[in-house]
């Protein structure tokens, strides 16, 4: 697969999609908050080619996310990092997307449970600084502290 | 690009990941939320070949996720539905992600600012039925009522 690097935008999206914009990598990581470690497990339930999946875990590991322990063995444990437990968020809202709008007449095919209460997480929303839940509309884009000139110059000509 | 269609799979997150996991999928869609709606608009922001624009355009308006309004002319317009716009939150959280693991040293490109306060949003997180922040150890997995005989198996066998 041929794929153009978008690490050089001016852009935290951009950057984040070229490590996540990938099915595989994705399934890897839900794998991964499942609790699984090995390359063996994540290639049974994925069904995917060990070429594939071997160069998505490098893709990870080079990436921050995962961590090889020990780091030079067949037997190796692939572990989320702090960064890749970070990610728990963006699992959960594509999860929960899929809920909605893909399996909304069965029902979700997975329930998330908090452990203290017994009850379903909340919906992942996005929250003003005064606990409101905002939809697009609400919400204005800007240039932030680290823009650079072409950034700048993109939200001028808008 | 060869892909492998994820539809089959009992899992929310599988088939999000199917029509999310690509880079320049994400970035249409970044571009949407920003108010753009035209191909050439999107051709020219991504600097993607057409050719890839097209069928990734074609691909989110068959998910449901953008129609063209009118439908059959070249002048048409690429308009988020209900049901695209409902990915906002999904976005923000990758964004987000980025500003804290990518562009943490010179700080984020774009701030995310609520309108009728001119604070910024807050950052995205996972919240229990009473409000409280969860980390990934916080939440367990459990079947849904969607859940068909494979996912109930692969439970038992955990």
């Amino acid at each position: 697969m041929s794929r153009t690097s978008l690490d050089h935008f001016n852009c935290s999206l951009a950057r984040t999609a070229d490590i996540l914009g990938d099915q595989w990598t994705l399934l890897i990581l839900r794998d991964a908050f499942y609790g699984f470690k090995k390359f063996g497990q994540f290639q049974q339930r994925l069904g995917v080619a060990k070429t594939v999946l071997s160069n998505r875990l490098t893709k990870l590991a080079d990436a921050g996310i995962m961590e090889r322990h020990p780091p030079n063995t067949r037997e190796a444990e692939y572990r989320l990092t702090d960064k890749g437990r970070d990610l728990f968020p963006i699992l959960i809202a594509l999860t929960q997307w899929g809920d909605r709008w893909i399996h909304m007449e069965e029902g979700p095919p997975v329930g998330m449970i908090d452990n203290k209460t017994g009850n379903s997480i909340q919906e992942i929303s996005i929250l003003s600084s005064e606990n409101q839940r905002l939809t697009p509309s609400d919400v204005t884009f800007i240039p932030g502290p680290g823009a650079n000139s072409e950034t700048l110059q993109a939200f001028k000509a808008k």
